[in-house]
């Protein structure tokens, strides 16, 4: 798990205001993935698994993206208002998760 | 679900080999996702829950490029040595299969 000084303990973050929707969101995904895991045990048509993989992971860059979004918006920009070495990491961790996103 | 004549009560799909392990696979996914659930739940820190969805789609990829391969060597290629018009939808519907993941 990432380090983040600052947030030990802290139970708000960028997401929490829209909490009930990502959990929604994320609730749709796993069912989702568990009908990949049934097309395939019930032999479906591999393009139609396919389609459906493609559905999974455009529903979960949607996710990362608003994650991101919100990440941005609360977490950074409150880091780079106060300034010093933590707004500095803050910009960092966000650039790592942004290029783990865009090569996964 | 996509048409593909010449497949229909056809039991077998260019992954029926591998079948197991493509369930075992997509097993331990549908865990990751519910993992993504659990960790805003919890109320998890931004990036940790980002690294998961990084983690999650790249396996979805993984899995998606190995079924690709196995359509493309058993019923594409199957397709292609019979020729004529089967082989250029069976073409066809590949191209636009990848070009959806591509996109996702």
């Amino acid at each position: 798990m990432t380090e983040h000084e600052g947030h030990g303990g802290h139970e708000g973050h960028g997401y929490s205001g829209d909490k009930a929707r990502y959990l929604a969101r994320l609730k749709r995904i796993e069912g989702q993935a568990r009908g990949i895991h049934r097309m395939v045990e019930e032999d479906q048509y591999c393009i139609d698994v396919l389609t459906q993989i493609s559905a999974v992971t455009s529903a979960l860059r949607g996710v990362a993206l608003a994650l991101l979004d919100d990440h941005l918006e609360h977490c950074v920009a409150d880091a780079a208002a106060a300034g010093g070495a933590e707004a500095d990491a803050k910009l960092k961790e966000a650039s790592a998760a942004i290029a783990r996103l865009v090569r996964s």
